[in-house]
């Protein structure tokens, strides 16, 4: 939708994406964690891949078809499901912007059904898959955005262009991840460039549909075109520091809570073992934090 | 031949090709196979020659040959096969798009031979000769198809533009794979892009020469233009499906028929050396199927 | 400012830096050292912080917020800190080259305080961070030029053009350093396009402003255009051999002072050990300096 | 000079170096020859210096030479060795063209003086360097072909246009051998390019200056513009053949000649060894064709 509603709302979807990379992200790298390309054989049945089904894939998933319904049928009443008029004579295509908008939505909820299928019902998690499939959404993105523009006002293909940057570099960081997905640069840049479009999409619903001044910002202004730029500048700082704060939050929350839960899950599995006569709980105890902590900032690097 | 035969044809060519390395690479990815750079020393020979013909080899060299010969003398009673206008005071060059076509698929065919000889003829198969013909096959039908862009209407451009996309992609793929020659996302994602390739031609034929409303598109409508990038998405979207049928059929196929045809083999042989007394064929015949299933999924990964 | 002065402290900038990292690699390329990713712990506490201040960030500081007042406040009375024009009716966007400026310079800045928390305030080293940070002012002022050419003479814009060209190869070494920090053509080819970008800076104020006929250049004189590109490849050449001269006089003194400091200091703690009776300093003072050049020659190569 | 002269000359020189190459690398490849980056310590003196003096460095040198010599004074009489018309009152720039020809030859000279210093004065062979200094008259070539094309014909610009896609092409690779210096695929695609760009400059002149109707190309007709793309196609495959047949010649005279000299050298040290009565010449006389064939193919791979 060509809409303030229609650029708000994928703003909001990329933004929660982007802060739950972020939090995600932050917590893997706090951790030492690293992605698994094949996981191990994990239990059949229904229950436990019901169990298994990941809130990314879902939100996907809801999100992608709710814009496709809002798309055809909001508001409500509306209904534009079709793909070229049948009164006029020629038959001619309507609705171009719908269905382009259709088609982004699609492949990112089929990107959330990938990430279904691989993480909860395979009998193996298929990580390589579910990386393909947000890689092509990203990419199918770029190439409706282009496309997008054909015939709009210098303003709003300024806008796009903007968006399209962000959208592009994030494609090209997702192909570097097929071959590298354990960098840790490439996580936290693509987490950024993730939140800056959502940012950036709420920005230009103001400026496209609902400017400040009330008055649309004229096109052959070359200073408009001018500060569109500068602003998604300050976006890209502004979600740098939004990230900044996230990862802060995140290490504190892990120190506080995670390390003193797995903390104590040790120090039980410690006490079983203890009672056998074999385990050695003081070694255990006496860890230093200071070691930890320069470990973390080493896998933090690379 | 800029008409509806002139893009169905090479539309089925590239689709008939995709479809065949799609059985290919999924039937290496089952059975565990790579490509081997320099292949052992082989039996010379005239027969031993002809045996080892390629079907892949063949088909572009006839594929090719056919489409030389349909530009300069179809349909018949045509002859095209001049370069400038003798009868013209300042022999103006003619049939441009015809001999552009030519070039493309002589170096189809060039690519056709190369195979023919590396795999047959010389004293060893010199894979990376194979793959360089084809990258140059692809890299000069993108320059050709930048080229062939010239003066032409804005829907027909688009539709050349997208087609162009798709064989940049196959070109910078093929090129990687020069170094990287056992990597299967690669495979996969230069099966789909031919695949596309073929299917976008099929629809660029009727889009251009036989629209279904019975007229002609219109360029200047900015809804033509958007429409053809979306449905160049759905045809992305297609050859993904019909790639992940093609590989389930393999690989059922391959548990049935292939796995069996193995595992015979594979008794005959132990049975012959159990004859001397040495084998063990209790132990090989108690393979677990769940054993080698994780080891495939694990070769499907890198 | 689109001022002769506005381009004249902005090529200063680039031109010191590029002299400074000219110096400081080829010191480290002299020395053999290498860019440690994590440094070891450091003594805590405000002195140590305030001693390990590096004059790189300094500077970066101090010339961006200079550089930042001087558009807005320069010369003395303009006060150009305001977004749009309160005064018309539909309130537009003014001062837009200024505020593309103070962007640019306030991510240099920050890329400044980055390497003075890194360098003296955390408890270790963090390369990476310092890294991004200035990858990042360098994307941004590509960005920012890109855009900063609308509406602007052909000339001009022939002179940003190739502005761009240099801040954008800087932008892909900086982007390739992230993950090769310590290659050394990366180092030395970033330094000479930071003089490049510096020296052109420079050049271009001359030719926009202050023309040496004292007329404009005429935008529609194809000659102009040429001659534009044929200058920018001359102060490649001009920035080559003044880093060649750098990196001259850097070994020059090298050999000479910090060679003989290094092994006054080495003697002097053999010298300690020998008292110990353990040491062998006939076999250290042999040192042959044939035998250094080749490790260096080497080092020098990869 | 935008002459036919002009435009035949440096293609010789573009061909010339490519033959060159071809047979250099091909026996490098048929020797089983690697680059060393830094070759071990020579005799000083300026006799070994002049020894050393490669023939590919003082052909760039005098090439180079040459041609800027002919931009300023050929054809005699000519004198323009001027950068700005003093007569007219605004000092307008002239010979735009000439002065970005001599650049691009003098960057080709620079290149060959490095060569010679690298090779015949330095203590070692520094390949780094030259590989460096080759590069940059490469892209210092696509920056001004780039640039040479404004206001010019269509039918030029675009045979220029190719010509800047085949000298870029050359730029990527040679960045690329900067860290990978000893990859065959490289070497030759390197090789094929520069003749491909030789002989595409010899049918640039006669397309240009000298067409075989004996009138100039219209560049209003699109038929024009897509042969030019078509006849540069043809040249690659021109020059692949060329590339093939120096390569069989060369292994043909590798395998009479070069290959009989050096068992003979090494029969002669070996003579010389059995009579210390240590050698065991007969092992080392029965070398199998066969087995060296092999060997070589691999090394031909990779």
């Amino acid at each position: 939708m060509g809409t303030f509603i229609g650029h708000i709302s994928p703003g909001l979807a990329f933004l929660s994406f982007g802060v739950l990379y972020a939090f995600k992200y932050s917590l893997m790298v706090l951790r030492g964690e690293e992605i698994q390309l094949v996981s191990r054989s994990r239990p059949r049945g229904f229950r436990g891949c019901l169990k298994r089904i990941p809130a990314e894939g879902v939100m996907k998933i809801v999100y992608g078809t709710l814009a496709v319904m809002a798309e055809f049928f909001y508001p409500p009443g509306v209904y534009k499901l079709v793909i070229y008029n049948k009164e006029k004579p020629d038959y001619p295509f309507i609705h171009p912007n719908e269905w382009q908008h259709v088609t982004m939505y699609s492949y990112f909820a089929l990107s959330g059904w990938m990430d279904i299928i691989s993480q909860a019902c395979l009998p193996r998690r298929l990580f390589l898959l579910e990386s393909i499939a947000i890689t092509l959404a990203f990419y199918i993105e770029a190439l409706l955005l282009y496309s997008h523009m054909h015939g709009k006002e210098r303003v709003e293909n300024s806008v796009h262009t903007l968006l399209l940057l962000a959208c592009f570099l994030v494609c090209l960081i997702l192909t570097a991840e097929i071959w590298r997905p354990n960098d840790h640069v490439l996580w936290f840049t693509k987490t950024c460039l993730v939140m800056t479009q959502g940012t950036w999409l709420l920005h230009a619903a103001f400026i496209l549909y609902r400017p400040f001044t009330g008055k649309a910002w004229k096109s052959d202004d070359m200073a408009n075109l001018m500060f569109v730029t500068n602003f998604f500048c300050w976006h890209v700082a502004l979600n740098i520091i939004l990230l900044v704060v996230i990862f802060s939050l995140t290490a504190l929350w892990y120190r506080r809570c995670d390390h003193a839960f797995q903390e104590a899950k040790r120090k039980v599995s410690l006490h079983l073992k203890s009672a056998d006569g074999t385990g050695l709980p003081s070694e255990y105890t006496k860890l230093q934090p200071d070691e930890e902590e320069t470990q973390l900032l080493q896998e933090c690097d690379f």
